[in-house]
């Protein structure tokens, strides 16, 4: 069995010593990974150089990445090279990352002198021309009371696991803050869908600490299985990729 | 001799899953710290869960913190008990922290809704209105194109270390990028005396890699002293320290 695992949380530059990252120790991710290779499996090991490792095994090799546009380097290039039995993406990937950063001073300059049209179009249209200025600072001076970032959408890197390797199983991961169950599944199935996955682990940032770890794993036919710990995660998705193996 | 050091870079969170964090991996004042260890000398050490740690040592202990509130809370509290011969403060800590969050849908319905005067006080008095609007949101919805955040100052950490211990000798670091000898010593020079600092050593991000670190120490009375690694920056601070011991 070979198998893709993605852990740990981007990390999207905003200047030259300044970044947004999304909080994530890699820890369920180091967890899978070790009981893979345990069992004797070989996993390709995607994470960031302030995630939490796997063991050191023959049968693991690591990558680093920082962004999630190194991210989508990676992926692509593995899916091409190497047939995966599963990928299990659980790295927290950024939403968004740096597009413009400005003092507040400087964007009511922008704004004074732009004159957008006072209408949603007008303003967009200023966002739109505000995003498109070159920032050439290359450390964001410090001499401003307020600072104004804009983000921009960063390409959905699970969309193209499924364009690339229609046959592998993919494990993809919903994180959300302190919702219903109802809201959670509701959720996850809908990611389910958008993403191609055949299994979504749905949890809740309010029910993980240390290894206890509530999640919900949501298949493509419907059913739901429910774990606490990252272990009962590992062995969860261990189990599923094995089923599928023995029904081939 | 009582030493205090701040090594590795700040993270200010912006929503329950993502910060803006300072890179840094605190190697510089994992150097510096082995050193003064090695010397005999007692290292109170104030870091992050993601910097590089000095070796385990009796005479070490570890004070972890986050964001700017953290380690002004924690150096506060520190500098109220004990009586430091040094403070080194080589964290990077970061100038600005999270105040809100908007898609830019949001943002321009809140404009269209309060409709500010189009100039730079009424459009000043709107970034106001708009930062004392509580975000609701735990994580930041990724529903939308763009996203604009807004950041407010943090406290300036380093200007409280003399208004505690006016006795204490006090580094400060200043990090910039790219840009002359000359710029980078008038910047210093500028902030050893904003901090009131008793030296500052002064670096360029493009002149950093590895242990190759090269700067400039700047002190009080205006001498100049030069290093090429983090092992001689450490070295030249020792020394620094040594020579106030000797001197009184």
């Amino acid at each position: 069995m070979r198998i893709l695992i993605t852990a740990g949380g981007t990390s999207e530059p905003i200047d030259n010593v300044r970044a947004i990252t999304n909080h994530s120790t890699g820890r369920l991710g180091q967890t899978i990974a070790n009981l893979m290779l345990e069992t004797g499996w070989q996993v390709d090991y995607i994470t960031t150089k302030q995630a939490l490792l796997p063991e050191n095994s023959p049968s693991l090799t690591k990558h680093f990445i920082a962004s999630t546009q190194d991210l989508l380097a990676t992926i692509t290039e593995l899916l091409t090279k190497h047939r995966y039995d599963a990928v299990i993406h659980s790295m927290a990937v950024s939403d968004f990352t740096g597009e413009t950063a400005f003092s507040e001073e400087k964007l009511i300059e922008n704004f004074l002198q732009l004159k957008p049209e006072l209408t949603k179009e007008g303003l967009h249209e200023f966002f739109q021309q505000l995003a498109q200025q070159k920032n050439t600072e290359t450390k964001i001076s410090s001499d401003t009371d307020r600072l104004i970032l804009t983000l921009k959408k960063t390409p959905k890197v699970i969309q193209q696991i499924k364009k690339l390797q229609p046959d592998t199983m993919l494990f993809g991961f919903k994180l959300l803050v302190d919702v219903s169950k109802e809201e959670l599944l509701t959720v996850a199935q809908a990611a389910l869908e958008k993403n191609q996955a055949d299994f979504v682990l749905a949890n809740d940032l309010t029910e993980i600490s240390g290894d206890q770890h509530h999640g919900y794993l949501l298949a493509k036919d419907g059913s739901l299985e429910e774990a606490t710990t990252k272990s009962e995660i590992a062995t969860l998705i261990l189990d599923k990729i094995m089923q599928q193996e023995d029904a081939q």
